[in-house]
């Protein structure tokens, strides 16, 4: 039961990475893809029409159905004819479900086979998301890929733990594929199983019955080792049907991206970038730069001399050290901007080098 | 001895009213402007390529001498060739001397015939400002128009204290005359004098004997009432000289402006669009609009019909109130965009009024 307009294109390949693009009713999304991530409606710092110039050019980003459920209300949104209208994104949305955020975000979250009752992070106020809320909820947002309702185990929960998680998830997603959705609004599992490549593959099988429009890994970046989650990247990605695109929850680093891509990912999402240039960390083709050090005081050169975002081109380091210390809101917007450069231009590289079957850059 | 490349044009008068262009070596200023606020180095939220795109289209901003002196200092903008550099605004700039805000923020200031000794509002540290520093460090920054170190009292101080204020200041002005500047930077002479239309005049004539480029008031919005402010206005403002740029500081609402240029002002600049915004008040064709009112939580009209700036172009009153309400940092942006464009499109209508012969809008 595939989604009307919805489609993966495979281009290339490069041992177990891939390039290709990700055909939708709303737009093409050339992949690997790196998916910005929109918590409220906004990416932090960001306008819509910078995250859609060069060198970003965000062909998809994401919204958090936890928190636009909370905030502003469905109400408000539905007023706009769904999220795009609202924030004013005319290009792909992919909303999770919900469900990471009510078992780390909220409060007195409780758990039982029809769903999750919790109190708002925001304003203590009770609510509760079942399978069929979550859909219904993504329905209104309008979103392009809509997720699974899933239970995220902690890492390191035991055994029978995740099996009862797997067990309530294949549950779930059975629900939420029964739900009707809007029109070209497509559905993606997700395969939970912790570390254990046996988990990992039998829930694969449990959701390849039920039939998705695309398959993601979550429970990866909960608090495991790096090497742990690259083990499970290297034997579980690759096994993920090949006609579909392959979708990493909530990573990464760099370096996680690299050897995402390298294991067969297509498709990611992190507040990494976003979240760290708030705080002053930015990535460069010299390494990350902690701009807050002394040693960039007097620095004008350039933050990164081969990025070609408006940062990069117009700055000095001496002088984004300044706003930082200062506590100046530009700081923000261009520490963001850049990030963000920094990651669509990662994706990119890699892209091409796929496509021109090259080594992947950084390997 | 006025600077060379340093011009103003009278173009128009409309009453007392005036149009004109302010000619510096670093470009044309269309009078009556309003200058935005760049206090340490970034007028707040902004970048300067939005500034200088339409609708703002900022000809001049204002930088703060006081705030650069102690962050980032003096040889972190001397790297950069001065303000200009650092800030990558290639546009005019005018540096106020920081005498207004070693008598407003600093701590423990004490003043003397030679100048002020003071405490930093940032980290305690002690410095000294005179006449002849604050003419060094707005040499150091490089600015196109500096004013000269003055001392600006309580608008309830006593005749007494006003009349010394203002000997103090002339004494201090013909010092800041006798620094060498570098080359197209021009003084201005501010007038002080409280709310005497007698001590003003007086003022001003001990200003003329020195002779500057251009003639500010003031001491002015420090807490008198509006009707105060505008008294003074409409007996002075005429009478500083027409051929000399007049520039009232740190002035004010929208109706300050209308009235200021209705007295003969050219030269305005003031927090209040920028820090308004930050705060959610907003101005609009329709009047002032506190974005956090629940009235806007619906509304999905623009937040002024009449503006064409990206804010009231692409999102909802709706969406701006969610971002404000959220805390996002993407609200700081839009809302400065569009208050500035507000005063920017006031500006340009009243001389647009002048210029045609028309009754000034608003009046």
């Amino acid at each position: 039961m595939l989604t009307e307009g919805f489609s993966y294109e495979l281009l290339a390949t490069r041992g177990r990475a891939r390039a290709g693009i990700l055909h939708t009713p709303r737009g093409d999304i050339l992949t690997p893809v790196f998916m910005p991530v929109g918590t409220v409606g906004t990416v932090k710092a960001m306008a819509p029409s910078e995250l859609q110039a060069a060198p970003i050019d965000a062909k998809i980003i994401l919204g958090n159905t936890y928190h636009l459920y909370l905030r502003p209300g469905l109400e408000v949104i539905a007023d706009h004819g769904g999220l795009h209208g609202f924030a004013r994104w005319d290009r792909p949305i992919l909303t999770d479900s919900g469900g990471f955020q009510v078992f780390s975000l909220a409060q007195n979250n409780k758990v039982d086979e029809e769903g999750v009752t919790f109190r708002s992070h925001i304003d203590g106020s009770s609510h509760r998301l079942t399978p069929e809320v979550s859909m219904e909820i993504q329905g209104v947002l309008g979103s392009d890929i809509a997720m699974v309702f899933d239970q995220c185990p902690a890492a390191d929960c035991s055994d029978a733990e995740h099996l009862a998680a797997m067990k309530r998830t294949t549950a779930w997603a059975q629900r939420c594929a029964r739900v009707e959705r809007p029109a070209g609004q497509s559905l993606f599992g997700i395969v939970q199983g912790g570390l254990s490549v046996e988990h990992r593959l039998r829930h694969r099988d449990q959701l390849l019955e039920i039939g998705f429009d695309g398959y993601a890994l979550g429970g990866l970046s909960v608090g495991e080792a790096p090497s742990e989650m690259y083990r499970i990247l290297d034997a579980v990605a690759h096994q993920l049907p090949a006609e579909r695109p392959r979708y990493l929850m909530g990573v990464g680093t760099p370096e996680d991206l690299l050897r995402g891509v390298h294991s067969g990912i297509d498709m990611f999402d992190c507040v990494m970038p976003t979240r760290n240039a708030r705080s002053g960390t930015l990535f460069t083709s010299e390494g990350k730069v902690q701009i807050r050090n002394a040693k960039y005081r007097r620095d004008l050169g350039p933050l990164d001399p081969e990025c070609p975002c408006y940062t990069c081109t117009t700055f000095t380091r001496s002088y984004l050290r300044h706003l930082f210390k200062a506590g100046e809101l530009l700081f923000s917007r261009l520490a963001t901007l850049h990030n963000l450069s920094y990651y669509a231009r990662l994706m990119r590289s890699l892209r091409n080098a796929i496509l021109e079957d090259r080594e992947l850059p950084g390997l």
